[in-house]
């Protein structure tokens, strides 16, 4: 049998070879101009390119995404999706699969990943309280309740950003209270407590870190804790934020992460309002309002500060206006597309991704000439998301 | 011969083919965490990893690197390095092999990359001007010579930087003057000149890409162009910068890409002082000066501007201080090492990476204790470059 295989057969050999190493092998690239867009109705998501404007691939079997976030590994090789249902996948974007999956909570809003990109972190509505994660191999390393009183409650947690130092800051909804979790040792970690205003319902820190804004939902204004003096504690800012308006539906929360920095002010939705706020940094003072066609959601700034592209909510949401920082007014109004639920701006800015849920596609803006470049078709898609996030701070 | 072959040769082709397909092949990764260290006596480089803060290969074949500068390819795959031979080499940090190489001028001094990813250009001393180049190919798409006067005199070109909207500004040394060239069609250049002070040797622009401001050689002050409204021309700001000192020698020009920008604040080296000038953003007010050390080079931010890190000239260059900018005071001195040429910090700024040109190491900080985490050989170490450049602005 073997001579008669050493004879004839030998040549099969090779072409067996051959075959197993010219099998599909993921592309060697650079993962500085990756992406993913989130498609909420299907739980899957797309990896996508900016600099060729096109998807790559799909990937599947993420959960519950209707209300996702996404953070990246500090190699950019990787996604760390959290969804709604308390799943927290792992993808490779490089192969487009799932490197790791753990279900971590009954009910989760989010996360963050740390300043030495070591640990996953996971803020928890359901049992409330943050989660962290080894961002290798989603092994948990550190579990802390949001307890709060004597009965043992704990408290849903909201606006979770990373701080210098892998150090975490969030607010506790039900405790009327900011934190500050240190895990550079995250077998032991040490959290301090803040007393805040009622309800932060979502919150957001300033790129340099340093100042902690939470949006309240029991009471006018916002609490502010600065973080290069937390010794001051919290104090209230724009008592006036949200005066005079109805109590939002706790499903309506506007998000605090679509506030924009640019030029030394703060560019902000005015709640119930058909306007944004401008307030300058450091002395938190209003500075003017902005006519908006509608009421925002998404106030964000193009990379260089110039513009902030700004959408709305429903039924106003097919549109968008751009306002020009050195001036303070609109300077175009325009309709990308029906449901407009995020934008993405590419990390140096030429270029903006805005996912249009009910037209199923994601427009592609120039952010100079605001001409459309492109459209790619997506399942509903939501948010986006670009690897550059890795590089920065309070994501 | 083949009868012999097929029946006592047969196993090694499977072998050799075996052989081939396991050769040395490039290993699928993430390109968030690498960057490279430029090794000056040997013109050849390090391809580094923050992650694991180790060298993972070393290329050779870059020619003179004794002022060479770095940016890389919006993928964040590709270094362009620019050496002071006129080489322009762009290596392949995944597979650490020469991807392209043109050696375009006799004399040059750095370059940058287009918003969009898509241009290369270069500043050149020798003839005078910037040139662009296809980044996928090197290929020439754009000569502006800096020419001045009538008589087809072509100046130094100095300080250039990448601006939103693939322009490109610069200045002229011999022709005192600030140009921004639009290379948004690169085959039509258009190119917009703005009288400035006397003898331009360096510039930055903020991370903004509003302010453009030149250090001359020629005059005391500093040369000042607002992008916002170039219409303006350029004004002279700190009029007493570098006053009652001597010309320096051109070989000791000061780096101006050396200054910091923290908290709506410029932090900069005074010329020939041991001091480091803090001036307000926008009004171009000198705040205060801090006492250090020595005659600062590098005052470099930490990405969470809370601290500015210095080094100093020759013979103080074995030191370095922290100051932090909260309270405007130096909170460490030490040694790093001799010759601490360049510095360069983690993207999100946890750690720093210093190269001590002398001791043929690179040392590494972390930036939260200040203390030691690794050192790496390397022959004489200057530039330090991590591809998160890739996604700033006026580099």
């Amino acid at each position: 049998m073997l001579q008669f295989f050493v004879k004839y057969m030998w040549w099969i050999v090779p072409l067996v070879l051959l075959s197993a190493c010219a099998g599909p092998q993921p592309v060697l690239r650079g993962t500085g101009d990756l992406g993913v867009v989130i498609e909420r109705a299907t739980g899957q998501m797309q990896v996508i390119e900016t600099s060729g404007r096109k998807s790559l691939a799909q990937v599947s079997g993420l959960g519950d995404l209707s209300h996702a976030s996404v953070v990246f590994s500090r190699d950019s090789r990787y996604a760390y999706v959290f969804g709604r249902d308390g799943g927290l996948t792992k993808v490779d974007l490089l192969t487009a699969s799932i490197a790791g999956r753990v279900v971590q909570a009954g009910n989760a809003i989010g996360g963050a990943i740390s300043q030495d990109g070591r640990l996953v972190v996971a803020q928890n509505y359901e049992p409330g309280g943050i989660k962290a994660f080894d961002a290798d191999t989603l092994e948990l390393v550190a579990d802390v309740p949001a307890d709060f009183g004597s009965e043992g409650k704990r408290s849903k947690v909201v606006g979770l950003a990373d701080l210098p130092g892998n150090r975490f800051v969030y607010a506790l909804f039900d405790a009327n209270e900011i934190r500050v979790t240190d895990l550079s040792d995250p077998r032991h970690p040490k959290t301090e407590r803040y007393p805040a205003g009622k309800q932060p319902y979502d919150a957001l820190v300033t790129p340099d870190g340093r100042y902690y804004i939470a949006g309240l939902f029991g009471e006018d204004g916002l609490s502010l804790l600065d973080l290069w003096q937390p010794e001051l504690g919290v104090r209230t800012i724009l008592p006036g934020y949200g005066r005079g308006e109805q109590a939002l539906p706790v499903y309506k929360m506007p998000h605090l992460r679509g506030w924009a920095v640019a030029g030394g002010r703060a560019y902000l939705p005015a709640i119930g309002r058909h306007e944004v706020l401008v307030v300058e940094l450091g002395s938190w003072k209003e500075v003017t309002r902005i006519p908006v066609k509608s009421q925002p959601v998404f106030v964000m700034a193009r990379p260089d500060g110039r513009e902030v592209w700004v959408n709305f909510a429903f039924p106003d949401n097919g549109w968008m206006q751009v306002i020009d920082t050195f001036t303070n007014r609109t300077v175009n109004t325009f309709q990308p597309g029906r449901a407009i639920l995020h934008l993405e701006f590419t990390p140096r800015g030429e270029a903006v991704w805005i996912s249009a849920r009910d037209d199923n596609k994601v427009a592609i803006y120039d952010t100079r000439s605001h001409q459309k470049l492109a459209e790619l078709p997506a399942a509903s898609p939501s948010g986006i998301f670009f690897t550059s996030r890795a590089f920065r701070t309070g994501f």
